[in-house]
């Protein structure tokens, strides 16, 4: 069997390895100056992208040559779009491709296994500050190998919450985004945003974050990996409407159990 | 005198020795549980904030007893409130305490040195990931010892922005907020809130972010030391509304030469 606990195992440590290799690229390419192709206004794809997918792909493929992939470059020679039951590779090989131009310091290699199209195997990788998310269903989630869980925050107020501008920039996006802000922040601690959905999602995680939400991201890429940690962490991922969790839908949110009813019903309040 | 360069290198290294004691007791805390004291409704101080200040006020005045010295959290043994031409240490020991709290990675020791009024030495050390700011007026600005400066970004679509949500949660502040947030994101690429004004400000400085501005935050030990450092680095600190920068008005903004303008004019857009 492709899923018994052994297989699973053997699957995160070679995600292990690819999320560290493709650090290695990222980290060496964050402290140099970058040659940047523009796609689309805001969002950048960069050189170190490319190669650090090429190496994941190349890494998974030769370990594990019956499962398929999906990654934000999709490659010609391993890639598919659609989502089927066979294990699957889901891979963002540089999420935060925007601070990573820039130097900001928030940016991770995520990578997850979905089979029967459920997150089973997930590893987020900030190789900046050295922090690598992993989990598998059923068997926790860790920060550098220690155990990690969700805040134990009961109240808004006390939250501290994340979200994200994302890149698209018509009137009605960006006025959906500051409405919700503007009534978010008198309900909420403080907020927060990094520039990374899958450190995001750690953060919620490992409790440094209480809760996130966001819309509009890139695909499902950004959340394959985060969405294993979360759950395992004993969080909620979820919809933003409060409805379950689509892997494909390119909306998510996610908080400890205790806030996951007060965050759908704070941001329904301005849908 | 005081204020020559040995005597300001002198200054900078009891800063350095002061800011890496003050971010054992910070870095130890962040990894503990904390017993967490409320002033107000966001604003957090911790027994690790208080520890620290007293570390740093203890340490510099052991080495420079003529001089001043302010503080968030103003002891009664050293404080003093108002600025004056003395040398005089501002001093914030934890900037980032919400963040401190939760766990987010964004905190630090912010030490500035002002002489006439002047900003003259900044530390602002990250003991979390281990970042160490430092600048001596004149003699520039450095991250762990390496020289830094400002982005060469000339143009605001491509900047990179940090602001803050700040502590006030009345209406006026917050629907003023969000209208500049609304604003700006048609202007810039992006936009990241860190929870730390000190360490936006040595974004700002190491060309991490290219824009920062804030108003309202807790005070001149907010933006002392990062002063120094945006300076050194190349850049410009000023008020948002394009005045000169006051380290008292609770209001701050720092780019590179080429945006400041552009910036200025922008948030004029929203005054």
């Amino acid at each position: 069997m492709a899923d018994d606990t052994a297989s699973l195992s053997v699957f995160l440590e070679s995600a292990i390895d690819a999320a560290r290799k493709a650090g290695e690229i990222i980290r060496k390419g964050f402290y140099e100056v970058k040659n940047v192709e523009h796609k689309g206004q805001v969002d950048l794809v960069t050189e170190t992208d490319k190669a650090c997918e090429e190496l994941i792909f190349n890494l998974l493929k030769q370990h594990h040559p019956t499962h398929k992939f999906i990654g934000e470059e999709t490659t010609a020679a391993y890639g598919t779009t659609e989502l089927t039951d066979e294990p699957t590779w889901i891979v963002d090989p540089l999420d935060g491709t925007t601070n990573f131009v820039h130097g900001f310091p928030f940016v991770c290699v995520s990578i997850g296994l979905t089979i029967g199209k459920i997150p089973t195997v997930g590893v987020v990788y900030n190789p900046i500050i050295n922090e690598l998310f992993t989990g598998i269903r059923g068997k926790g989630a860790f920060l550098n190998e220690k155990p990690i869980k969700v805040s134990s925050q009961t109240e808004l107020m006390s939250a501290l919450l994340a979200t994200e501008a994302g890149t698209k920039r018509d009137n009605l996006t960006v006025d959906a985004f500051t409405k919700r802000i503007n009534n978010l922040l008198f309900k909420v601690r403080s907020l927060r945003m990094s520039g990374s959905c899958a450190l995001n999602l750690c953060g919620v995680a490992c409790g440094r974050l209480d809760i996130f939400y966001e819309a509009g991201f890139g695909g499902p890429w950004d959340v394959a990996g985060g969405a294993v940690i979360v759950r395992e962490a004993g969080g909620e991922i979820f919809d933003p409407t409060g409805g379950d969790f689509d892997i494909t839908s390119q909306r998510v949110a996610a908080s400890n159990p205790s806030l996951k009813d007060k965050l759908v019903t704070a941001l329904r309040e301005t849908e």
